[in-house]
């Protein structure tokens, strides 16, 4: 557990790389604090009220839970007799919090792509702070913490199909993180988007990817880092994580096809930038479905999932938002074609499986992942507007239009990223 | 070994970097794309045939396994009563699946080196597929399968020496695939050089590495991935893991020095792709033997690896191949100085050591160990020569020479790596 | 352990980057050779002498261990029966080995960062396997192995606070490296930085970071690989090892804030340098004190340490010496805060904290921390101060003036990193 913690949390240097490749030579340093900045803001916050919001026995109406009930993880790592306290699994809880720390911090820098190259750096680490406690941590709470959108008594799940013994009939599914993680990160994403505005020239000027080995080297980070995220959250290294590992895997490959076929047929050229994207999206579609699919099933919704971002991406140029480097049509549509079709393929009972074989299983399943996904849209989408709106009115989002044109590195970090490396045969000395 | 597993899918990507480092400016994309498109098109073939080829119970003569006895891994996971069906170790075999799939994808991948700048990206993955396949599957089954070059009874071994308990009295030793993956791929490449032909200017425009510090980067990552492919192979977190880490890093230490020992002589100066290339010369010879020799040994199988391949790399100016990115003389000449020096070397029984000690312990390690080696290249090199042939005869090789000089990143991926980076101050917008 | 070990040896590579972005494009490959030079010499050499000088039963003094011992690790894997020999953990002993020449590596490493840009590559690697032998193994023995500085009969704190069972009353902490790794490769790095003198141009010229996104790279992947420093360290993935994650993380990301609060209050411009900086400040200074802790101290551990370094790096230019990347401004004082702030923060018995709660614990903890911190930094000075001297006395340190100026990967290593970026649209052939 302590090795995917570790490999979650190297994702987000992963994305730094990943966004930051794809931005501007002018802007990629603040593409990549907006990363670092969050490790920052939301490490700390996490240990102080992030867990217990999170998780603990004091939940407030199914929605977030007390952060006061042991502020500062006093009392959530051992107990009065210095026994460490047990986690979910059969190992201490501390394990748990090193685990769950790393998807906060990865969930908020998710969401900075859809800002790149325009927002002062302040405004952004404000609005991380605010967003991980007001939007992340209450749908942790939700999904995983025993929440509204959980299985558990009390959920929603449980009002609409009953409770046995103390769970929902038919419990949502979200493995890792299609709700918590991609399809919050993605709604908040677009709706950044459209309050913050587009960059100067947005839909004129080319605004190509600088680095693209940059965002290659990420993608391969983040596909490493993202074993942790899936086969982790298996809770130990048995079947499960090693099955999670192969529909991993499988989608991932699946989806590198899907979107560089689409490209090929319509573009006349697979780019290397299709298959970094390609990795991304087969990774956000698999994430809640990875212990639910099998290996075939998973194939197919990584293809899906690559065709459909594929496609998706171009939105941003047809309907006018400035999702930059595609956030929403990767994470959003990803996380939504995970989530949705595992309704359709889950082995366990789903529209075309039972009992591990095909088969009809019935439309409970279906219907309960389209719920909690439209809930999710819905609250992640207006704490996002309020938290948005509050900052423009006070603070700013916006850099100077100057700023933009010489770049956001110069203005608002006082850098540039390739000092002497465009100057030939580098001798910068006394010349 | 599921941390294994993805230390090992990591090394694809780092391959990527590295290769792509060594090639020059316009070609860096399409490097990294032959590798980023092996694991799309081999992640989803080794879920449908791949696994079941190599391992399995319905052999076909020792070389291959019925594919069609679980295709798309229908009964290799669970059993009929949903419980996971066990595999090598004391743990699932889904677990085997997710460890062996990523060295199928990192074996294809290393063959792309010799194919730098000059080839079509649909040729390159119409080959990928058909090769693995038909090269990489077999090799897998009569190595470690249990097939024709494993110590099984009906093996090659046991009808030299002769069977004790259904076992070979001398059974080849490749730990982690001296075989199956370095003198498998070295020789595709080799002949894949000479069937493809060169680079337009090979031998008289210099084509340096246009970026060391991506090479240097892929070389660290993988010797950081390189201790699944070793530690991993053991199948548990014991001593025999520990011992074939610490042979990995004394063998890769000794392989740095000594290739930087042959340049500061030669050359008179020690260069870091020197220094990169020797970490991957070290890592390819004591794969076969990380499991077999002591430590001492090791550092001495580093050192004349490093050496022999240093000298190696220089073989392709003299004989006129275009091997671009030295696979041959990295991993084909070291997979052969690690899966002989087994013969001289290997503690239990080798030509200079018996029982764990210095001492003359006979030849039939030695002699297997070089039959081994024989039959590998003959088998991959015929095998590629015939798929090679048809691609040539069919959709061909080569983009066209114009294409050749305006570099294929652009006409192959309508890309280029580094936008901007090189106008100076960054400012590409409205000026 | 095993993946801690290959984690730690991750830093290594991740260290060439952090140093390589900072250096001019002119130097940058250099300064990765000095990295995965010292990969190279202490990788053969801690299997042949080193970890026997650090480790074993025959102690000379308390300082160092009898190398002939077992020279070559001959006896120290497996006994005359062939059975494993066990470890400090439930583990045969070879994992110890494998954990431990990671750290020897990387400590030697970090000095690099002192010499960037003027030194011979002779000279280093010389120097490299002189002070491995003569600096960093006798300070392992004495602290981890026994030796003078750790808690045993026979120690300095025993003779100071008393013997009971065996053990001191008040033992020092140094739970990953704080004096071993940090304060020791901080001090030889100023003590360097003295023999060797300046840049040509040092103060005058200015000398920036040549490429950021490696920098930050570099900076991702040591936080990655330093949980196997600290979380490793625990020796076993139980509780404490959890502890000691959740710790690293929360005192890393304060030291991010810490770091960039200082540069926004005083330069108006929160740097991406001063984040990936402020990574690495956070990691040190946790380092000795991630067993002894909970997370909120270790936040105000972090947050300290990255208020203090950030002053710290512009010492060099008051002082007028050239730590050219700052190894003593982080690793030394950050070394020197964290094995400190112990004595105020440790839970079990400091300043501030008693029997795991606030309260006052006593001055022997703080008194033996400062002990440990002067000896170290006494011993490990001395002993580079003589070995700088001898190597200025026969082989010389510096390169040429003139090849200063032209660079020194041209000079030393006959490269230049970035071959045909700079020429624009990357067509460099037949033109």
């Amino acid at each position: 557990m302590l090795t995917a913690s570790s490999l979650v949390l190297l994702m987000t240097p992963g994305l730094a790389l990943f966004y930051g490749g794809m931005s501007r030579a002018k802007s990629v340093l603040n593409m990549m604090m907006m990363s670092f900045g969050v490790m920052g803001i939301v490490g700390v916050i996490y240990v102080l009220w992030g867990w217990l919001m999170s998780y603990g026995t004091q939940s407030v109406g199914g929605i977030f839970n007390n952060p006061f009930e042991s502020f500062g993880l006093s009392g959530a790592i051992y107990d009065a007799g210095g026994e460490w306290i047990e986690g979910l699994g059969a190992y201490p809880q501390i394990i748990d919090i090193a685990f769950q720390v790393t998807f906060a911090i990865i969930t908020t820098a998710l969401i900075s792509g859809a800002l790149a190259e325009r927002v002062k750096f302040s405004a952004w680490m404000i609005f991380a702070g605010i967003w991980v406690t007001l939007a992340y941590f209450p749908m942790a709470h939700m999904v995983w913490g025993g929440g509204l959108l959980s299985g558990a008594e009390g959920s929603i799940a449980a009002a609409m199909f009953g409770v046995t013994d103390g769970a929902a009939n038919t419990a949502p599914i979200d493995f890792a993180g299609g709700t918590v993680v991609h399809i919050n990160a993605g709604i908040a994403a677009l709706v950044l988007a459209l309050v913050i505005g587009k960059r100067r020239g947005f839909g004129s000027v080319p605004m190509k990817p600088h680095n693209l080995t940059l965002t290659m080297l990420g993608a391969g980070l983040l596909w490493f880092g993202w074993f942790g995220f899936n086969a982790g959250s298996a809770f130990a290294a048995d079947g499960l994580a090693g099955w999670a590992w192969v529909n991993t895997t499988a989608a991932t490959a699946a989806a590198i096809l899907g979107w560089l076929v689409v490209e090929r047929i319509r573009d006349g050229h697979a780019t290397s930038l299709g298959a970094a994207s390609g990795v991304v999206a087969g990774l956000v579609a698999i994430t809640p479905a990875a212990g639910a699919l099998n290996p075939v099933g998973s194939i197919i919704l990584g293809a899906i999932a690559g065709v459909a971002c594929a496609y998706a991406v171009g939105l941003k140029y047809k309907l006018g938002f400035d999702d930059s480097l595609d956030v929403v049509g990767v994470h959003l549509v990803g996380g939504l074609v995970g989530t949705v079709l595992i309704g359709f393929l889950a082995v366990d009972g789903s529209v075309f499986f039972t009992d591990g074989h095909l088969g009809f299983g019935g439309f409970s399943q279906l219907i309960i992942q389209v719920v909690i996904a439209v809930v999710a849209l819905v609250f992640s989408g207006l704490i996002t507007w309020v938290i948005a709106l509050a900052i423009k009115k006070t603070v700013g989002w916006r850099i100077t239009e100057e700023a933009e044109v010489s770049g956001i590195d110069l203005t608002e970090h006082g850098e540039s990223a390739y000092e002497g490396i465009a100057a030939g045969r580098f001798v910068t000395e006394g010349k």
